[in-house]
């Protein structure tokens, strides 16, 4: 695979990585807990949203310019292999089956209760943080300036979350065991965050993409710290963990939103607003 | 709209309420709380989509013989607008969105707890049990054919889910509880099953379709004699009672049971085994 290639396919990881957690956020709304927080979640949603959007416009940008032969094996997927050109947002939002898309599996596991979001939101949150930081100096211009525009955004996200387990972990005594039943669940997905990619690999000597290695001590470092005025021990970081997002094997979970996230650009064959 | 499109309308009517607790079954396998209730369940399953099999194959063959002018403002679902002639059983349990099927809204209701699946299936298959005897005497040969084929089915149904009725209700104080919760919370989608369509309407006067008048009181009967059993009082018949499902207006689970259900058929259009 050559370096075009594997910068779609990190742009378009990148771009999962934010409409997936961004539609499971969007389950919340109008069932949050209480108001205030509906509401936050659906903006958080959004901001993910928002994100996911400039992505898949410099991925749909990228691959309109990739000559026919590098086009044609790049997707499995046959609605979007047999989409009209140019490709846009919309088809790759809509028109990727499961095989197609990047996403890490924590980005795609259920919401749970109320502490399983919380702590899914809390990984991925803290990731992102030293994450965009990273990727803000990357030698790619629009991913830098992506990640530039993104970090005011998951810094609030990342304060939301962090919050929201220190008042759970350190609440009650249900409290308490929820945020550690989500933790303990949640945990063995984090590793993958941190397993470079083919694509993460090849691109980064040229600085596109971004050092994980050292994106992980930063965050393992915080989620202690969080953890620690959480009451709740850190999860041993030798077990298990599972992987295969980031190459397009997906846990059970990811067909069930796409079958209804895609629902109305599958029933309405090219349907616009 | 004329007598055959009345015909299609009720045969498809009966096919929807086949397909869909069909559906609703299926969610079940690999999940029942035991191993020989799970397997029952996915057999029940089974029978209903077999029976919605040869309804749907009755439909197909009176829209291929509908005049063109008929066909095409009979469904309002561009998929199956757009499908290449001659229509088939899959293209109507496929290509169809929710504003065309006609099954009640009782049929589409989550499985909820086992007492809300046992509750909905005993609501639906004594409905079943008395109006398939009646429709067995239909004036339409085919209709009448796969009734008579659907009753020793729709007997061991009816069986199956009154002796869970029993035995949840006259058992445990939680079972009990559960139980009569469940009856509250699905009773009010009873009142549809005997409120005739307009199709319904148009063909008993032939003998075509069923009187539900006559099945509603027999159905009454068997509810009030497994409930008095089951040692759960009837619930009150006057009750505001839902309804639409069979005009084609739904509630919000019907879209995400077709999300699932037709996923694949969208996902990989025109696919076969």
């Amino acid at each position: 695979m050559n370096q075009s290639a594997h910068l779609l396919r990190y742009t378009l990881q990148l771009a999962d990585n934010a409409l997936i957690p961004g539609h499971r956020l969007g389950e919340w709304c109008g069932h949050g807990p209480v108001l205030e927080q509906d509401i936050a979640l659906t903006n958080i949603s959004l901001d993910h949203l928002g994100r996911a959007r400039s992505l898949y416009q410099y991925a749909a940008e990228q691959f309109n310019h990739m000559p026919p032969e590098a086009q044609q094996p790049f997707f499995i997927s046959p609605l979007l292999q047999q989409a009209p050109p140019p490709v846009d947002e919309d088809d790759l939002a809509f028109l990727r089956d499961a095989w197609d898309f990047r996403n890490v599996l924590l980005a795609e596991q259920p919401n749970g209760d109320w502490a399983h979001t919380v702590v899914r939101s809390f990984f991925l949150d803290s990731f992102h943080y030293f994450f965009f930081q990273a990727l803000s100096t990357s030698s790619d211009e629009t991913l830098a300036a992506i990640a530039e525009k993104s970090l005011k955004e998951v810094t609030y996200h990342m304060r939301w979350s962090s919050e929201w387990v220190i008042r759970l972990g350190d609440g009650t005594e249900e409290s308490h065991r929820r945020m550690q039943e989500a933790i303990a669940a949640l945990w063995p997905y984090t590793g993958e965050l941190f397993r470079p990619s083919e694509a993460e690999e090849a691109l980064e000597a040229q600085g596109i993409s971004v050092p994980l290695a050292a994106v992980r001590e930063l965050w393992m470092q915080r989620i202690a710290s969080v953890l620690d005025e959480a009451t709740v021990p850190v999860p041993d970081p030798g077990v298990w963990m599972h992987e295969g997002g980031k190459e397009g094997r997906h846990t059970e979970h990811l067909g069930y939103i796409l079958a209804e996230l895609q629902f109305m650009q599958r029933a309405y064959p090219n349907m616009e607003w």
